[in-house]
């Protein structure tokens, strides 16, 4: 489960009112239609699970795999990557997953160099079918594993892709194993797809639970009972230009990758030209508490006043581990923790430095999971696609399409033809 | 060795060429007169790393480990970090280093299940001496691991702290090993003092040459022979205000720890009120391309014009991994790529997104190291340290201090004396 505070020290006016009716209502629209597919997701799911749970009984080089190696970059990786890292402490029996993102050559053969063909499954994710990083590093994988994809090794590969694609014609033409991702569902917005729950699920995590506490947010929020999500985005939506980066500091490393994964969906969906020809987009940081205490927190208590601060925290992290109650001369100033738990210390430390930033008159506000467990992952990552789409409803922008990137991959292409 | 670019469409006028001049001297005075210390540890610190060599051969606990646990937070362990990344993949034979830094119990008692007292070397790393979260930490693994501390176990613990802070006393008290930090050495700055060298030697890095890297680069300032340096420092402290983002792109998987480094040591040193009373300081964000290209280069590009973006590159990766020249039926369209190797890709990516970027008009600026090599690490740091109290020098600000973090800590000890 999670709950919310916050401490934004800004009412909505009329104007924002309206704002959150119009968002809210787009929203609507947008699911009614069909115009986004992620608002069903966690609901249509649970028939992926089921398949996937079903093929993974009566695949041998899934039972037999003790790593998941996931070939994607992006939206294709972010998202299973903050889930397994949140997850993992409570799994210690999930099937390890390997991430291969960056064609970076040497954290390739590092991890290539961690991996058995016998014990891998591949599964190459690319939802245009045609990323060249995520092609190359398959590419060079069939090479290192020589994988037979006609033969014996049919059954090591799976391709999670569009409906059409590229890759899906591949798939076909071998006749390998594939899933597809709906349409109206874009990268960045597709964790609880195949994209993520096909993965997750096969690595062995209840992936159901993820989904059911997902479907909760999202039917609260349709039902309107979500008011909180309409404060925050009209609150960032209007005054963004004022507080032009939101940093989420979450208090527990292994929510550190789930940063990454809001860094892009923020970044991807809200940088954008609106519709009447104006750069809008609030900058997403993310960092870990205490350690970034020890760094960022200086730059925003005494810096400009042009950010806003998102508390993650977990209330019970499911360990007991204690600061020892032992005495060591002349290192007592620390000794009022004594026989506290660090559980005590971490979320002391996320109340104090959040009490000194609101203390300040900087906007902040929180989200506290009671346990970081599938439910409250669920939740939280619904939360903030929600947020997502709310906040780019109300800066007027399409919060689904990228352009921006196209320059890029046009000069990169160039650079090799030229050559 | 390391080379630089920029293309940040801003000319230096007389005024900014009359702040380079003063800052430049400014700098001058604090080596001259030992105001600020760094600028001497890359000749001072051959004395330590020596020194600790010598100890390594004499002493079994050091002989004996395969793991040296640092236990600090902040500057007292983001720099021998972001080295430690770098380098490892040149250095496979070096112990193993791991990070207690996070008071989170779940990551402690991760990392504490991974280690053996018999092949663990402990050090401790506080520059006050009081880190809560150190102390704390140190007493968990006292506690732990049984740690004798006026018995067998005294060789297994090392402390790296300021001259008389308390933990200064209580390692005299138990006549363990320690390593003091000059007192005109803030912890940000101090990677290259005792804080990292000492961990990074005894691990079996070549710090000389890292040491080597650092002094030729501030010998070349102090000779104002990189005049780059000035430039950039100039154009960030005049323009912050419009572009209020410093982004570093890098492009290698090996650097993500070296960005957390950057960012503390901005963050820290450059957010803070002037001497006329105003909150200044660019906000610096890291992130890893081409990963984060598929994640917040839309924003960097259609968004805001409000961010500065810096490359760094890795010239040479040393590893020749191909993509394959095979041809997959349906996926041809990156085949253009068939032949090439994956270092010849990443650095493409590099310069196709900063052609995009300013192309865009975007201020870009790139920072080339020949090899991830120890003297190109060495510039790196020394590049960095100097841009930063050069920086600090033309915003008028106190660079070394951080009187913005001390309220959190205050609010932090009352909560549990309350309790």
């Amino acid at each position: 489960m999670i709950t919310y505070d916050h401490n934004l020290g800004w009412r909505a006016d009329d104007d924002a009112n309206e704002l959150m009716a119009e968002a809210f209502g787009n929203l609507v629209y947008e699911r009614e239609k069909g115009v986004v597919g992620y608002y069903n997701l966690p609901f249509d799911s649970g028939l992926i699970v089921s398949e996937a749970e079903a093929y993974a009984a009566s695949s041998d080089a899934v039972r037999n795999c003790d790593t998941i190696a996931v070939i994607g970059i992006g939206g294709s990786s972010l998202g299973a990557k903050a889930v397994d890292s949140i997850l993992r402490p409570r799994s210690p029996e999930a099937k390890r997953l390997l991430f291969l993102e960056n064609p970076d050559p040497v954290d390739i053969e590092e991890k290539f160099d961690t991996l058995q063909k016998e014990k891998t499954l591949f599964i190459v994710i690319s939802k245009s079918g045609t990323t060249v990083e995520t092609i190359s590093i398959f590419k060079a994988a069939v090479e290192r594993f020589g994988l037979d994809l006609d033969g014996e090794d049919r059954e090591r590969v799976i391709a999670i892709t569009d409906e059409g694609s590229p890759l899906c014609h591949f798939i076909d033409r071998h006749g390998l194993k594939a899933y597809t991702i709906p349409h109206n569902v874009g990268g960045r917005f597709s964790v609880l797809s195949s994209v993520g729950i096909v993965p997750l699920t096969l690595a062995g995590y209840d992936t159901r639970s993820i989904l059911s506490g997902a479907s909760e947010m999202v039917e609260r929020f349709f039902d309107a009972q979500e008011e909180h999500l309409l404060i925050k985005a009209a609150f960032i939506a209007s005054s963004w230009r004022e507080y032009r980066i939101n940093v989420v500091f979450a208090y527990a490393s292994r929510l550190e990758d789930f940063t990454k994964w809001y860094v892009q969906l923020w970044g991807e969906s809200l940088g954008k030209i609106d519709r009447c020809g104006n750069r809008v987009g609030p900058t997403p940081v993310g960092h870990i508490g205490p350690v970034d205490q020890h760094s960022f927190l200086q730059l925003v208590m005494q810096g400009p006043r042009d950010k806003s601060v998102t508390f993650i925290k977990v209330e019970d992290f499911e360990k007991s581990l204690k600061i020892p109650d032992i005495r060591l001369e002349h290192i007592e100033k620390s000794d009022y923790l004594n026989g506290h738990t660090f559980n005590e210390l971490i979320n002391a430390e996320c109340d104090a430095t959040m009490e000194s930033l609101a203390g300040e008159g900087i906007p902040v506000d929180s989200i506290t999971m009671s346990r970081a467990d599938e439910r409250s992952v669920g939740e939280l990552i619904a939360y903030y696609e929600l947020l997502t789409s709310l906040t780019g409803a109300m800066l007027h922008i399409n919060t689904y399409d990228q352009p921006g990137v196209e320059t890029g991959k046009r000069i990169l292409a160039k650079k090799f033809e030229k050559g």
